[in-house]
């Protein structure tokens, strides 16, 4: 596996693999990496002829300076699963490296998505994703991405950049990987404490709940009811929990069975913040 | 979920949708569905508007009659899944209505695809299979087709068809779903006896040993062991089992170390013929 540190040597790579005539397939990562991350590389290679991934914790999409200081690294256990994945190459810059003094930000109006919820949860969050992820698609010129729909509403904004900028890259959006239990994995599950560990079996369990509603209980009721169910477990609080159109990810005020009703949560563990989602 | 039955019915349904300016996920199926299938309605639903499965039990792609009259019927089952995964529609037609009596078979040449591993193995199989694909794609006209990479070969020429078609038809090749031991999910494990079902695990057992040897073990040294062990164990039969290069199928003599490399085969679990394979 090639590991690229710089502009120039992801450069280089990128031009010899496309004078091949090669497709470039990328999945960028903040490292952490989990079978998530994994499933999303086994993908990238059924579909693409290479595949580049990076590792980069990037500051600007950290809303909360103590999750920034907190997020795990795990490098060489990164670069194991990767090198186990038979991953091409992986981009690992430093923030220097992406972010240099003459640095002019890009910009992109997402519209009502920024102001929704993780947009409306975690200011500038996705300003700092649109950023970063410009910035490497830039540098990588990748044919195909893959993203993971655990992240919902950020796959919806990825899409969005894809479109403005109109270069032909073919979005994936993958499948949530989930444990044996059904705990939708992420690198932020390191954090939980055997105990936080097991009641954050309350998350996907919830949303299966949900989707067992469908159509039966009313929204409002449904949400009420969940939320504090939810609230009343030690030690759970929750951001936000709603029953969104999956398209523009409004509210619904009643069950839109013409098309796909989304169960969307960020609920606290502790002090750790887990996300989910399932659609129904 | 609309269910429908005949050509017509689905061509009223896809024109429908088409004028609401929707995309078409299409995942065809010959039924028994598993969590393989449901992955592959989940990726739909992630990347196309609108999902439509089809159950349809080919007889023009069973080589063996045996094993057409015994593949597993389970549609109230099957339906019930559908439903669960809120696939939006299913087209469900007879044997007459795919091939009228005045049916014009299509015929693709995909050159040595149709002689390799399972075009050796299932005379005529691949042709089948791209009379019915092609049926399907002409009446459905998806905009994104799902399918799993477990029938690897299978994915391929349905790649060489979309190539040929020429009609913007994404093509999304999904991961393998493997239950929690590793056998992967496949309708024909409906018919294993338990001791079968548990002699099964060899075959994922051998791909990953196959794997560990990547690059250590020369491939035809490697490849007798295997086949002589897997054979040693009593009510399994080798098909066949090789490394191959993962864009051609050609056997490998030697590893190739800048591309993709296949180990795939095809075992018979008593008179069950499995099929597997793995990327390293």
């Amino acid at each position: 596996m090639e590991i690229l540190y710089t502009r120039n040597e992801l450069i280089k790579y990128r031009d010899f693999i496309k004078s091949q005539n090669k497709s470039i397939g990328f999945v960028p990562t903040m490292g952490a990496l989990h079978q998530g991350h994994m499933s999303l590389i086994d993908t990238a290679h059924q579909n693409s002829d290479i595949v580049i991934a990076s590792i980069f914790v990037n500051p600007t999409q950290f809303n909360n300076q103590n999750d920034f200081l907190h997020y795990p690294i795990t490098l060489d256990q990164d670069l194991e699963l990767l090198i186990q994945h038979q991953c091409d190459a992986v981009f690992m810059p430093s923030v220097e490296e992406i972010y240099p003094n003459n640095y002019q930000p890009f910009k992109l109006d997402i519209g009502e998505l920024n102001h929704l919820l993780e947009g409306e949860k975690r200011p500038g969050h996705f300003d700092g994703v649109i950023e970063i992820v410009f910035i490497l698609f830039d540098l990588v010129q990748p044919n195909q991405v893959f993203f993971g729909v655990k992240d919902y509403q950020q796959v919806m904004v990825i899409e969005k950049l894809i479109e403005k900028l109109n270069r032909n890259i073919q979005l994936f959006k993958c499948n949530t990987v989930r444990d044996i239990d059904g705990l939708a994995v992420s690198s932020r599950n390191k954090r939980l404490s055997p105990e936080e560990r097991e009641i954050s079996l309350n998350l996907y369990a919830t949303l299966q709940k949900m989707k067992e509603s469908y159509l039966k209980v009313d929204i409002s009721t449904l949400k009420k009811s969940y939320i504090d169910n939810l609230n009343s477990v030690e030690n759970i609080h929750v951001d936000y929990l709603d029953v969104v159109d999956s398209q523009s990810l409004n509210s619904l005020i009643d069950w839109n069975p013409k098309d796909m009703n989304l169960g969307i949560l960020a609920v606290y563990v502790g002090n750790i913040r887990l996300i989910d989602n399932l659609l129904f």
